[in-house]
């Protein structure tokens, strides 16, 4: 069979199912990333899973988010994750090496591999003929732990790019044009390969743009063909020897055809709040802004800061404005103050800011009240800036820099100079460089280094196995819709604590019942509790410590109508039963407050789908059933996906 | 008779008092510095002095300490300043163009001038041989306003530099010195000032280093002689012709006398947590430290920057550290760019921060729990850093590099390599600098431009004069030693409403009893209240929200058994009459709940320092006293600074 690079990229990682779109399918992941707002949990994960050693070839470990130390826990979380690096044998990139997407591709890319990561933009990767794929941190540390990660066979987009990107357009607008076309869920379930003689036209880094911002069409990847850009990439980095060449076969045929002709394409915007509102620049020109913001792995590469720089040369940023440069890795950041482009933007008046996320996840950089804000990032989506009601628009370096000059949306075009040309670095002073990613220790060092826990990262106690009968009262009987955010809220109150179990856990369904918490724990080391939802439990945002919380808190089983898909799976993870009523007029029959018995039930669920639970005291019996797997089951019965990896690891399998 | 530079630069701007040490003095004041944490409410003030036009010769408000934007508050702060900037004709320093302190020295500072600043820094700029002192933000506005500055004749404390500095030995440790021999209180009631062979060997920015420092000492300024050093600086900056030279008259005298003699000194630190525990670096060196932070306007200068720079070159830093590098003004970061220093940091491991105060402040880069923190920064006192319980030490760039090298506390004698010798630039750019620091606009246009209020940014009311006659309830009965803390609390949740008189008064006494604010709501516009203390009443930070926020309340009176000193300035500056009892038995005559009658106040405390005061329906009354001079009468009778200032902006006096 003629094969794409998606194609050949899974079925050199296939450890189960069959390559059919919307089957499940298990592939073996290469590297791992993780970075320091995920990882914290990802590293007390494989603590808990009693990890010696990471089981990829490649794992890292980056610092970019939490870089604004207001107070111990930042810094105390950088240095935990300093210590588990150096003990479960993975690399550690330091505070201000920059954003993991870039630092990732420039060190440790490698095509034909797979890349799993606890961060969405993960995807990025997939520049360097990669399958790269963002994912929960449960998932990335059972990756690590050497399991497979399961997913649907996507479909495969095949979108032919021909032609050559006019001046004044860039790879940003590539993508833009994607989502104007398609919107933000126009790649679910779908992994976009590029093709086509427009390809090589794009840089590395420039392909690196395109497939960061796939996130932003739900895509499952971005795939774009190992060739000479690649190749000349990694020689660039000094990793040549790294480089194997993957295209696709002659005659690959794709799920889906569509074709861009990049000479056709013009500076696109995509206007507030949604990173599919792409219009021409043109079209909402002459709007003031408060903010041009530069960097973020939507646009990390050194041609787009040096654009910027060489069209702000010289010149002054309007007055009022605020320019700035949120450089992406230490490695560009370095090249452009050796090039004399840093030179350029603080004389035009940028504000440069430390190597990392930074603004682009609302750390820092947030737009004043009431202003348009124009930046390169990756996603608008309402809030993200920090400001509640902000007004953001995502668009190239160009149109950023124009902007920035005018103080209003400005289409690069109409400024009156010729498109500079960037000259790209051609060598990376590769022993300079190394020391700012630590390497892995050696396994037999690894086992000595101690976890290095400061007061406010606290490990996952270990959790018992799904016992046979158990007697538990409802503590909680919701309606139906509850989100995760009722369940474990997000926000600065609550994430603060997203290493600390035993203290997040206070916050359990406090918005639903605050005094739930106090019941929970005076029953958590007394058998434990239940609890009953209505329609559509657990929607919302995937956070894993909502499944993780009430666990910790004791829940032994939910009973709903049904469950919102990836709470679902959060559920089994964590080692909750996650049951539905047979007879959803049952759901009238249980109080708050009334006792569940459960009997023989690792028994029953392995034999049937369905059975039944007593009401105690009331002579009544619900019916409920469930919908798990036999690896399911096995998670289940082990009390969770921790202790199935612990078990497995214990027995040396 | 021979003067000295401080009595030079006093007697040219005396406008009351003698100079005799200890007795009030009024000075007129050339130039004001505000920065933005103080700034927004000086600004605000000034509207509601209905101020039309700086008086000053010089007035610029700067960004640079609440710089990180992680909501709408700190840019809605920046846009407001900038426009009040233009609405009073002052120069505005855009965020990201520096430190207050170093970037007026190198803009605007002038020999022989007065510089009030609302920020305890301020006596900086006495390098540039002004009289440089920090105050309290009314008292900035009153300068603005053309009011004088009052303070008690300093003493002028006499230091006579001999001798050169050795190799490795810098500014930093002359001052650290000089805090070994006289800790922290040691400066009180004087101004240093440094004369002697030893001053020439001091760059402007060297001094700059030991005069911000005069702030640790307590003392009210520090003054340089303007001599070559500053006529260099100057000219670098293309001001040559604003120099004055300002030496002090041969044979001048000095209340008191010391000596330093340079060639003696060795590398110094300050342990934790205060700038007065100075010991020799030998003493502790080997201490593992988490970071080393160079930068603020204690180490601003480009040779504090490049001759750690010029250490780490073409080596890394010690694994697990974090060197951060906080530049202090864009005119200098441009300069270490352009000249490759910037470079050399970020390739030894640096994380280069946007340039401003940042961590100094607590903004940013505070240390992991229980590690040791190594600051080139003015203060290391408890929590100053962010995280609570810190261990930060003070010392040179030098000292810092070295142990940034080592990860231990470092004798920079020790390393293995020669001094560096560092070339300072000769030439600034003055075009394409100027456009950062905004020039004022002219006082005609500057009328016509509106306050730019974001929704936390709130005007002052209008409050009334003193009234004639009131009864008012007495809404609380203190005890001693209410602190101003006590009354309005400062930290994380308070702060932000610190330009939202309305909002933030709704903390107030909130310690005490948090129905107070209810219950002084429902009386704000009903006659108003009065509380009663003890002794050293408002103890404690001199912040004037305590004073502002009862005021805005309604409080018309305070009785205690005494006052600590500022809070009962601040008290009188905001129009709340400070009464203490005449016998303090009678505080045991007051309960709370009861009502206080005030019968022809105005006229009373004109004529004479006691009266009485009425308990209503018992029959009772109080003998109560007053210490206000006649400038505090004109003040109170007024209703506080703002009006008296807007009755005399009005009257055109």
């Amino acid at each position: 069979m003629k094969m794409n690079v998606t194609q050949k990229l899974i079925s050199e990682h296939l450890v189960s199912g069959e390559m059919t779109p919307g089957e499940e399918i298990g592939l073996k992941i290469d590297q791992t990333l993780t970075q320091d707002a995920t990882g914290t949990m990802v590293m007390l994960e494989l603590e808990a899973m009693g990890i010696d050693q990471a089981k990829t070839e490649v794992s890292a470990q980056y610092v970019d988010h939490n870089l604004i130390q207001d107070d111990y826990r930042n810094p105390d979380d950088h240095m935990f994750l300093r210590s588990a690096a150096n003990r479960f044998g993975i690399y550690y990139s330091r505070p201000g090496n920059g954003v993991s997407h870039p630092v990732h591709m420039q060190k440790l890319a490698k095509p034909g591999k797979t890349l799993l990561g606890s961060d969405s933009h993960t995807c990025a990767n997939g520049s360097m003929g990669m399958l790269a794929m963002g994912a929960g941190g449960i998932d990335v540390a059972l990756a690590i732990a050497g399991e497979p990660y399961y997913i649907k066979m996507p479909e495969v987009w095949g979108i032919k790019l021909t032609g050559k990107l006019p001046d004044w357009v860039s790879a940003k607008d590539v993508i833009l044009e994607l989502l104007r076309r398609h919107d933000v869920k126009g790649g679910v379930g779908k992994v976009i390969e590029y093709y086509g003689p427009g390809v090589k036209e794009l840089s590395a880094m420039d392909r690196h743009v395109i497939a960061n911002m796939g996130a932003e069409l739900g895509a499952t990847g971005t795939v774009f063909p190992a060739d000479k850009e690649v190749k000349h990439f990694m020689k660039v980095q000094g990793r040549e020897d790294e480089f194997e060449e993957l295209t696709a076969d002659r005659g690959a045929k794709y799920d889906i055809d569509e074709e861009i002709d990049l000479s056709a394409l013009e500076p696109l915007i995509a206007k507030p709040s949604s990173p599919g509102k792409v219009v021409p620049v043109s079209e909402v020109a002459g709007e003031p802004i408060y903010q041009s913001y530069i960097g973020s792995s939507a646009n990390p590469g050194y041609r787009d800061f040096a654009i910027v720089a060489e069209i702000v040369k010289n010149k002054h940023i309007a007055q009022g404005l605020s320019l700035d440069i949120n450089p992406s890795s230490r490695q560009i950041l370095t090249q452009l103050v050796e090039d004399g482009h840093i030179a350029s933007l603080l004389q035009a008046g940028g504000r440069l800011h430390q190597a990392g996320c930074n603004g682009c996840i609302g750390m820092g950089q947030a737009p004043a009240s009431g202003r348009n804000s124009l930046r390169t990032t990756p996603r608008n989506f309402p809030g993200r800036s920090g400001t509640k009601e902000d007004s953001v628009f995502l668009c190239s370096p160009e149109t950023a820099a124009a902007s920035a000059l005018t103080g209003k949306i400005t289409d690069p075009r109409t400024l009156d100079m010729s498109y500079p040309k960037i000259k790209e670095p051609t060598k990376v002073d590769f022993q300079k460089e190394k020391h700012m990613l630590e390497e892995p220790s050696a396994p037999a060092e690894g086992l000595t280094v101690e976890l290095d826990k400061g007061p406010n990262i606290s490990s996952i106690p270990s959790m018992e196995p799904l016992q046979d009968n158990f007697e538990v009262p409802v503590l909680l009987k919701m309606g139906d819709n509850i989100s995760t955010d009722e369940i474990l809220a997000g926000g600065s109150r609550v994430l603060p604590y997203r290493s600390n179990l035993p203290k997040i856990s206070a916050f359990t369904f406090e918005i639903v019942d605050d005094e739930y918490y106090e019941r929970a724990m005076n029953l958590r080391n007394d058998g434990g509790h239940a609890v009953v939802g209505g329609y559509n439990y657990g929607q919302g945002s995937s956070r894993e410590h909502a499944a993780l919380a009430p666990r910790y808190l004791g829940m032994k089983a939910v009973i709903t109508k049904d469950f919102a898909r990836i709470h679902l799976q959060n559920l089994i993870n964590f080692g909750i039963l996650p049951l539905t009523f047979a007879d959803e007029s049952e759901y009238d029959k249980i109080e708050q407050d009334d006792v569940l018995e459960f009997s023989d039930v690792r028994q029953k669920i392995q034999e049937s789908y369905e059975f039944e639970v007593g009401i105690k005291g009331k002579d009544k019996k619900v019916r409920v059933k469930h919908s798990l797997t036999d690896r399911h089951l096995d998670i289940i019965l082990a009390g969770g996906i921790i202790n199935w990896v612990k078990n497995k690891q214990e027995s040396g399998v």
